[in-house]
C-alpha cells in the first residue's frame, strides 16, 4: 500500500516565465500577448494578457489575464517592504477583479490549497486562517451587516493523502451548496528559477489546472468545472534540484562571456551549446535514477511562508472589503 | 460586526448522565431503556439501548444505541492504560458497527468537528490527522489495494467562525460527491460533571443533533439530513463554571450527611433542599449577568487532548481495518 | 518513578487581592501600605507601595512596589483595546523602572518562566519569543548599535519536569556569565478570582519567590539570590475549581441581600456566616479527596494567552528601547 | 541594526566525507586513521578512529572517535526501518560511551542546539523534548529512584538571534551549576552531499567546534571549554545550492564515462578537468554575487525532522537508561 500517488509537473506556472522562454534572449514581442510593466520601489508589476489562441499557443498558457508581482527584496525579511507589497497586491487585486467583471457585491469563496503539515505547501491554509470571513453574518443576521463588507467564506480542503478526497471534489461540494459568485484559490507553486522562490506572486483568472504546478489537484478548479470564475493566486515556494543545476549552468554561461563565446565553450563544453530544454533533460537523466531530483526549499521557509501568507491575506482583506484599509488591516490577521 | 453567534446548550450529551438523572438516587429501572455494564481493569463500559418512545422520553435521548467508556484513571496520563483503553474502544466500536448493521466493506467518512485553534475543541481535527486514510487508493488503483483495508476518507470541516460555512454544509457537500456508506463524526462535548472531563468516551448511532453539546452545529449531522447512518463519538473536554459549582454543592450535601439531614440543612440552608435543576438555575442567575459563567477546561488540556485523540484514532484504525491490530496500530498515528 | 513533584500554592500572587482581603469589606486604609488608583477607558491602574514591615505583615506581601493593570474588557478580544493596554503597560513599566532606579543604559535579561507545552503556562516563553533582543549586537559590533536601543537578552529556561533543572539554576548560570543589570521575569499565575483570569497584569520589584503562585520555582529569582534586581510581571491564567466555587458562593451572598441578611441565611445556611477562609477550606475538604480540585482555565485560553503575550512583549519592547514606539512596535512581534 | 551575524562554514562536518575526500577515488588507506564498516539490512555503520596528528592532518578532523550511520532508505519514511535504525543507534551509542570511558552511573546533560522556529534547524530542541529526563528525581528524592535509570537533564539553549546569548555561554552556565559528568550535544549540520540529507547520523567525541557546520556556535562545546567530555550527535539537514550543483556535475562525469573520457570532456569542457574544490569555487563565484547560494532543504523537511528526532531520542533513551528497551521506548517519546 506504499503507492506514490503524487504526480509532479516540471512546467512552470508563472506566465512571465513562460513568456520569457517563448521570447528567447532577443525579447521579441509575441502576437496575441500584450504586456504592461511597472516598477517602483523594488516592486515590479507585470500585467500580461493572453488575448487569443495564437498567443496562448506561443507561450503555452491559457487565454486570460495574468498579473505578477516580483519583489526580490522579500527574501531579506524587511517588514516595511512586506507592508508595501501587501498594499500593491491589494490595489492590483482590486483592479484585476474589476477588469474581469467581478462586482463589489459578488460573494467570494477563498480556497487555500495545499498541505498544512508541509511548511512549503502550507501557504493556502495559512491565507485562509488569516482571511476576514463574513458569510456567517450574511446567513444569520443579513440586516445587521455593516456596509463596506463583502460576503466571504473560506476553506482549506486538505490534500488527497490526508483526506482521501481530491481538493476539487471538496470544493465542488461546497460550491454546490453555498453558491459563491467567484472562487479565489491560493496555492504554492514549483518554480523554474531559484530566485523566484518566495519573491513572486501571480494572480490569474484561469483557475487551477490539473497537473499544473506541484501536487495533486488533478481535477482542477476552473470555471468549466465549478460554474463560476476562479481566480488563482500562486507563489513559488519550492524548486527541483535539477532546476537549480540548470539555473546555475545558465548563469555560468553568462559569467564566462555568454553563449557561444570561445571561453564559455572551452569551460563548459557541450553544456554551453545545447538548448535549455536539452540541458534540463540531461540533468534529470543524471539525477532521477539516483532518486536525487529532490524538491527543495530554502532553509528559512518557515519565516518566508508566514511573511508571504500575511501579505496575501492582508492584501485580500483590503481588496475584498472596502471597510478594511491599510491602517486597520493588521487587526484581521494573526 | 461584533455579533455573538455562538449558542451554547446546557444539556449534557452523555446518555449515561441523562439516564442517571432520570433514575434519581433510587436507581429505578426505566421502561424502554436497557443497560449492560461491564467493568474491568479501571475501564467501565456501559451499553445503553433506548428501545422506544417511552424510553426516549424518560431520559430525553433519541431512540438508539449508546456505548460509554468511563476511565477515571485517564486523568493520570498512564501510557499503558491509554493503550488498553484504545484496545477496548476498538473492540466496542467494531461490535457497535456490527450491531447497527455496518458491514466490513462499508466505506466510511470520518468527520472531525471542532476548531483546531482552540485546544479543548480540537479533538475532532486531531483524530482526523491520525486516521488511516485509504479512499485515494480505492479511487486510483482499486485493484492494488491489499485485503484487510476499508475505504476510509476524512475531513475536518472547521467551524462557522473560521470558514463562514456550517460544518454540516461542508459535510453534506462532500457526502453528495463521495457517497460514503456511513459517517463517523468526532466531537468535543461540554460535560455536566467535572469528573467526566477527558475521562469518558461515548459512541452513539444517533448522529450529531442541532444545538446539542457546545458550539455551532445547528443543522446537525443525522441520517435524515445526510441520507446515510451517522455514528457520533463524543468526549467531554470542557464544562461551565456553573456546572462546577453545582457539582461541588452536590458533593457537599453528601459530605455533610446527605440530603435532608439536619446537619446538611443547617450548613447549606435551602441549597440542600432545592432540586439540582433549581440549584443550577440559581447559580446561573448569579453568574450570567456578571459574564462569569465561563466555559473552563483543565490546565493540562493540551496533553489530555493529545492522549484522547490518540486513543480514538488508534481505536478507529484498528476497528475499521482488519489489517491493523494493536501490534502495529502505532505506526499509523503520530 | 511516578512522583508528583509539583507543589501548588493556594495563595494569590496579586498584591491588590491580598490588600483587599486584608482591608475587608470596609476598605480600611492599612498603615505602611499606600495606594494610587487611576482609571480611564476601561483600564484600571493601581500603584501599591508596601513601605515597611507593618504593611508587609498586614497584607502578607514583601516590602516593595506593585503596579496592577485591570482590564475586564480584555476577555472580549478587542484588538483596539489590546493596543491601548500595551501602551499603558509600556508607560507604567517605564515609570516603574525609573522609580526603582533602573537607568536607561541598564542591560536587561528577560526570563520567560513556564512550560511552552502547557498553553496556560506558556505566557513567559511566548513573551520571550516576541521580545526585541539586542545583546548579540552589543557583544559583536558594539560600535555599530544605533542609539535608542538597550542591551536586552532573553531566555525561556523551561520547567523542572522538562529539563531536570530548576528554572532558577538555569537563570543563575546565565546571570553569572552574562552579568545583566536587571532581570525581568514573566510568569503565569494562579488567581484567587475567576474574573481576573487573563484580564490582570501585575508588575512588582520583589522577584519571584519560592512556592509563590503555581509551579516549580522553588529557589526563586530574587535580588538576594541573583545579586541583581528582579522585576516580576505576572498574569493570572488559571484558577482552582475550589476558587470558582468560593467566588460563586460569595456572589450568591451579595445576590441574596448580603451577609447576614435573613434571606441569605435562609438560603445559604452556615455558608453565609463562615469566613471566606473557612468556606474555602470547606470546599477543598470536599473536593480534594476526590481528586477534583482541578486547576482550570477558560476554554479560549489559546487566544487569550496569545493576546496577553503580545501586550506584554510589545509593551516591554517600547519601554526598554526608546527607538521603539507605538507606531512601529508591531514590527518586532509576531 | 540589520546585521548579518551568521557565519556559515562550507566544510563538511561528517568525518566519513572528509576521509573519502582525502582518500580520493583510489580509496587509499590513510595512516593514523582506522576504519571499521558494517552493513546490514540497509543500515551502514562506519566506525572511524583518528588516532594521531598525522591522521588528523590527513583528513582535517580532530583526533577522536567517529561513528556514522548511513541509511538511504530513511528518505522513504518507512516506520519499520526507523525503529531498526533507532535500535542500531542505541546499540552503537552504548558501545561508543563504553569505548570512551563513560560509565553507567555518569550523569548526562543533553544539549539540543539549534533554532526551534526554523524547521531544518530544530533537530536538537526536538530531541530534548523527547528525552527521558530524571535529574529532578535524583535531586529531590534520590532514595526513591528505581534502578535502571541514569541522572539525565536537558536544555535547548536557543540561538544567538533569539536569546542574545551564545549557546555555549548558556551551556557553560548550566554546567557550572549542575556539574554533569558528560555532555551530549545534538545539532543539525550542513551536508556536502545532497544524498546524505536526513539519511546520516554521526556520533563523535570531539564536541562542537567553533564555526563547524552551519550557524552560530562560535565558542564551541568542547572538553577544554566545559571541563567534561562532550559527545556530538549530528545529522545533515540542509545543503548549499552550490553543493547541489557540484554534486550533479560530479554525477554527470560518472554518467558520461568518468573523468578524462573523451566523451565527458566533449560534453563538460573544463568542468570535467578541474578538481572538485576548484569547481565548487567556480560555482560559488557564479552564485554568491547574485545572493543565490541559498541554503536549501528538502520540501518534506517537517516529516524528516520529526522522524530523525524520534530515532535519536528513542535511541538515546534506550542507551542511557537500562530500564528502557525497544519494547517500551515508545512510551517516552511523543
Amino acid at each position: 500500500m506504499d503507492l506514490d500517488l503524487q504526480l509532479y509537473s516540471v512546467r512552470t506556472d508563472l506566465a512571465v516565465e513562460a513568456k520569457e522562454m517563448a521570447q528567447g534572449p532577443q525579447k521579441m514581442p509575441i502576437p496575441g500577448v500584450n504586456e504592461e510593466v511597472e516598477e517602483s520601489d523594488g516592486i515590479k508589476v507585470t500585467r500580461l494578457g493572453v488575448a487569443n489562441a495564437a498567443g496562448s499557443q506561443a507561450i503555452g498558457r491559457a487565454i486570460g489575464n495574468y498579473v505578477t508581482l516580483e519583489v526580490p527584496g522579500l527574501r531579506d525579511g524587511d517588514t516595511g517592504l512586506q507592508q508595501r507589497v501587501s498594499d500593491v497586491f491589494a490595489r492590483e487585486f482590486e483592479k484585476f477583479m474589476t477588469k474581469i467583471g467581478i462586482g463589489k457585491d459578488s460573494s467570494v469563496l477563498i480556497v487555500g490549497l495545499g498541505n498544512w503539515n508541509v511548511t512549503p505547501d502550507s501557504l493556502g491554509p495559512l491565507v485562509v486562517e488569516n482571511s476576514l470571513i463574513t458569510r456567517q453574518f450574511y446567513e444569520l443576521v443579513p440586516d445587521q451587516v455593516s456596509p463596506g463588507y463583502r460576503n466571504v467564506s473560506a476553506i482549506a480542503p486538505g490534500v488527497l493523502g490526508l483526506t482521501g478526497i481530491e481538493s476539487s471534489e471538496v470544493v465542488q461540494g461546497i460550491v454546490d451548496r453555498t453558491k459563491p459568485d467567484v472562487i479565489i484559490a491560493i496555492d504554492a507553486l514549483a518554480s523554474r528559477s531559484l530566485e523566484r522562490i518566495n519573491t513572486t506572486i501571480q494572480i490569474a483568472d484561469i483557475g487551477i489546472h490539473p497537473g499544473s504546478g506541484i501536487g495533486n489537484k488533478r481535477r482542477g478548479l476552473t470555471q468549466e468545472i465549478l460554474g463560476v470564475p476562479c481566480i488563482a493566486i500562486g507563489v513559488p515556494t519550492v524548486c527541483y534540484a535539477s532546476t537549480i543545476v540548470n539555473n546555475v549552468l545558465e548563469m555560468m554561461k553568462k559569467h564566462f562571456g555568454g553563449e557561444g563565446a570561445a571561453h564559455t565553450k572551452e569551460i563548459m563544453g557541450l553544456l554551453d551549446e545545447i538548448s535549455e530544454q536539452e540541458r534540463l533533460a540531461l540533468v534529470k537523466e543524471v539525477l532521477e535514477p539516483l532518486g536525487h531530483d529532490l524538491i527543495v526549499t530554502p532553509k528559512e521557509i518557515d519565516e518566508f511562508i508566514e511573511g508571504i501568507a500575511n501579505i496575501v491575506a492582508s492584501g485580500l482583506n483590503a481588496a475584498l472589503h472596502d471597510a478594511v484599509d491599510p491602517g486597520n488591516v493588521g487587526a484581521y490577521t494573526h
